[in-house]
């Protein structure tokens, strides 16, 4: 069984060759970073993951989470407490996180590939560990000083653990449905919650002292709809003066799911504010929740596409392993049954296969990475300039890093499964797990059409388009350097072309907004990502194999002369299949296909 | 929850207005039935599978199965031992049997139905059943008449079950490794079988009192590969002279598989002879086993596709129901959040998923049920010729019968899961079983690679393309008949562009194999099943929506004219969508990619 979860060379590849994020390093949030402490933190994280997150992959799944109803009193997998402990030793909690909170200060773009280097090792157990950041940041970006001191350290040091609790039961995806209330308190200067939240990950466990929930909930006279929701931090014990763990504060695990995977991660339904007790505070200004709770969303998305990436690349390696070692049947052309079987990965349709995940791995990590590094250019540069454009394409990335990530990952995982042959559907071999592992990732932090509305419902037309612009402004150049490249020639043509379809389909549907058909034009966005999803990742793959062109150019190990040749043809497999359905979708939306609006609900 | 297994009208509608499957009745082989009689078989078989079969879905499925390997005891659940006594009681087991030994003789066309109401109740139940009839064909088919005798009405009787043991665990897929020996004993008619088979659906249980194993194994002396491979009837137990169970006969149950799915079928490693005492019967003539096999694996890939189409029916009901009841957020051009929340099936992109799954049931159960209509005829025609046009595209057919319909079936499921969002991931509802059940399909009775090198390699250049270009005619008259209806008109222009792009492609492929080039000959037909399959299902949604016009035009009932108009839209869906697919497809093989050919399997 493999113990490989991902190609720490493609991770230093896509970190130093490709984005050069040590250029980071010169604005000064980042300056006490180097390469040597990027590469001491990429080593300590696969080395953590590989010996303590992976051992525990199957027995957390096997022993899930437990809940005493009666004591209110959660239970998690003592692999995971293992887990935790090490996590908190090693600072992962806060590695993104600001050194004045306890936090490492590191790059987004190398926190980006930590975790994905955890969650190719076990994704239920890192999301614990990702939570807290998450509330860690969210409080830090935007509640007031007080809170900030009382929350911010405990969280980024894994003291504390966090949530996000947006989701209730009646309302789904629909936020603007939401009916936890928050009253003002006649004796204080908290509020009182009441109401309920569900699917909530990390929601409850046992391996920290306490749970810190931000809360979307509603004030007295609150507008309607999405303006009227404010944002609370609601601790699961309240704290004493001295930061202390205080008195419980009437949070109730009311239950938890029983999930088709990511059976290791406690997914809660709570109850807040049963007794009349449980106390919150105003995180920012009212009614603003939302707009705060879309940092910790947008970070969750990525985080989400990371999620089922790394799992495929961890199936990824378990398939090539596997079709190493696995002898059976012959070559094609070899008629006489007598000779030895030799092994499958001999056999080119299990190359075929095997190249599907490659791509996906390493297409989506770049594109994750890439939305980190832009993210951290937002965060850290110097220039308001760079700081817009970056915060541009990030918004324009973010719905492809969650949808695109999701369905590709599974897509792959699906590969890999299929290269075990009968034993990809035995619960004796990892695989089976990571399929169900990854799921959820299509639906939860916002289901995949919610990411393909944001994508052309919000981030394409954005400040008149500016962020498209600059994305295909970027894949322009890539393209024309590509081109000059004899080898790299034909894969040019074909993102450029590929570039100009996206272009004439967005304007085409521009054109159906414009005469007030947005009905059309928000369904067709479905098709849209699908589309626009395989030109980013086949322009980042692209770079990739200029890249790996100019390093074989330069001269280079026989182990580099490997990975950069296998570079460049997972560059060529991965656009000479994809682009022709690209195509295909730009026609679809050419056509006005809407034969799904116009079907009558009676007709099925 | 869904109790709409499938939907019976659009059964009806396959086979009584698009297939006219009374026609059979005229076949002296089938003068016996009615119109009648094949409704009393429906609407039984609906009854029993609602009643009987879907209530022991789920407990099926979390009990499992268990063996006492000290005593050599297989133990299934006690809800399959209820659907066993049912199944046997309506003769179930022999609905497609010959009279003379104990069956209904009914049409398959009508057993392809029928089969497909019970798998899509629980296939892993259904498994059993279906077992014991492709056991006893087999017998019939090709053994003695004495071993027909002995074995072929109990099995389709359903007093003793039947398997089919092909793979080995060192060979999988790669029959002509075949190790199983079959040594012909000094004192008797029969071989003493020594080997071990494994993945052996229904390889063991305590349904029946003897199981009856086919099983591939080699003469001593025999040539290598598949041309050495004969087939033997290897009963759990010896038969007595008086038909009677007799003595053990040493088949050890060495385990079962802990699946992802279909939990609650038995799933064996079955060792044959581990004392020497396994005594089996040459079924036909040595070393011709395999060609003999072929029949029951023919009918075990029809039957993988209605596995998988089945149980993403019952997924679109239970995903079509649910979008009717889950209430949440308002119409894309709805600005007002006070407003109540609407049936997500209002919302466009929720008709999408369900139309996706909607095209993908009827498509594939059309195809489905064809085929099992062309195998009526090749089996029962008085015309000689029309028996052979009916054999090749009945081999034409099966390989996208098995790949196609376990993928398509498979993304069916994924968009029912969709539909349910969050709660689609958790086991309390029925879709992730379905999903998990679903996942061997692509894999088992040959892997889809291996069906597509079937289809492409052998089935397509058969007799000079002969079944290829009966069904291309009989397509092209539905494209002509569909073109001179206006509202038809623009899908008949697709489907007539789709068989043109499939017959140049199938001769640009044909030139590379004529140049001698078979590796990418055959690497392509995982691609050129992709293109082929769409096609055929493209086309049998064409002639449905040209039914269903016509219906139109003649009047019909309330009902029935919501059914027609959803099944034209359905067709329309369907080839809007598949059909530029179908094209990008062609030009990727068209361009000769062969990426994964000439990739290094050290560049991974």
């Amino acid at each position: 069984m493999s113990d490989t979860l991902v190609n720490m060379r493609d991770v230093r590849f896509v970190l130093y060759e490709m984005l050069d994020v040590e250029q980071l390093t010169k604005y000064e949030y980042f300056a006490d970073h180097s390469r040597e402490t990027f590469d001491i933190a990429l080593d300590a994280a696969y080395k953590l993951a590989k010996e303590v997150f992976w051992p525990a992959y199957v027995p957390m799944d096997k022993q899930g989470v437990s809940l005493d109803t009666a004591n209110n009193k959660a239970t998690v997998a003592k692999e995971m407490h293992e887990i935790w402990a090490a996590a908190r030793e090693g600072n992962w909690q806060g590695i993104s996180g600001p050194a004045e909170y306890g936090g490492q200060q590191f790059p987004g773009t190398i926190s980006a590939a930590v975790h994905f280097i955890q969650n190719a090792a076990n994704t239920a157990a890192h999301m614990y560990i990702g939570s807290c950041a998450g509330a860690a940041r969210l409080i830090y970006s935007f509640a007031s000083e007080e809170l900030k001191q009382i929350y911010v350290e405990k969280l980024f040091t894994g003291q504390w653990g966090g949530t996000m609790c947006l989701t209730e039961p009646q309302a789904g995806s629909s936020l603007s449905d939401v009916k936890t209330t928050a009253v003002p308190a006649k004796d204080g200067d908290y509020y009182l919650i009441t109401g309920t939240k569900c699917f909530i990950s990390n929601g409850d466990h046992d391996l920290a002292e306490n749970i810190i929930h931000p809360v979307l909930a509603r004030l007295p006279g609150a507008p309607p709809g999405v303006k009227g929701i404010s944002l609370f931090v609601v601790p699961k014990y309240r704290v004493n003066d001295d930061g202390s763990v205080g008195e419980f504060n009437d949070v109730i695990t009311a239950g938890f799911e029983h999930k088709l995977g990511l059976k290791g991660n406690f997914t809660a339904t709570l109850s807040f504010g049963d007794e009349g007790k449980c106390r919150g505070w105003l995180l920012g200004e009212a009614n603003k929740g939302l707009t705060y709770m879309f940092q910790l969303m947008n970070e969750a998305r990525i985080a989400t596409g990371s999620q089922a990436t790394s799992v495929a690349s961890n199936a990824f390696f378990h398939a090539l392993e596997y079709s190493k070692e696995r002898f059976q049947g012959r070559r094609i052309t070899e008629k006489d049954p007598t000779t030895p079987p030799i092994a499958i990965i001999k056999h080119a349709d299990i190359r075929r296969m095997l190249l599907i995940q490659k791509a996906t791995v390493e297409g989506v990590f770049a594109l994750l990475a890439y939305a980190a590094f832009v993210a951290d250019k937002e965060h850290a540069s110097p220039s308001a300039e760079e700081r817009e454009n970056a915060n541009l394409v990030l918004e324009l990335l973010t719905p492809v890093c969650k949808a695109y990530g999701s369905e590709a990952a599974y897509d792959a995982i699906i590969q890999a499964i299929q290269c075990y042959g009968g034993y990809g559907f035995s619960e004796d071999f990892p695989l089976a797990q990571m399929l169900r592992d990854c799921k959820v990732f299509p639906i939860y932090e916002g289901t995949n059409y919610m990411q393909a509305m944001d994508l052309l419902g919000r981030k394409v037309p954005m400040k008149g388009g500016k962020g498209f612009q600059a994305l295909v402004a970027a894949a322009t150049k890539t393209v024309k350097e590509a081109a000059s490249i004899e080898q790299l020639k034909p894969l040019a043509e074909k993102i450029g072309a590929a570039l100009k379809i996206v272009g004439e389909t967005t304007m085409h549907l521009a054109g159906i907004a414009g005469k007030g058909d947005i009905e059309l034009y928000m369904y067709s966005s479905a098709t849209y990502i699908k589309m626009f999803s395989p030109m980013v990742v086949g322009w980042l793959l692209l770079w990739q194999a200029v890249v790996a062109k100019k390093a074989l150019e330069k001269g280079a190990g026989e182990a580099d002369v490997k990975y950069y040749k296998g570079k460049i043809e997972t560059a060529r497999f991965y656009i000479n299949h994809e682009i022709p359905h690209l195509e295909a979708n730009a026609q679809i939306m050419k056509s006005n296909e809407r034969t799904a609006i116009d079907f009558d609900e009676e007709w099925f």
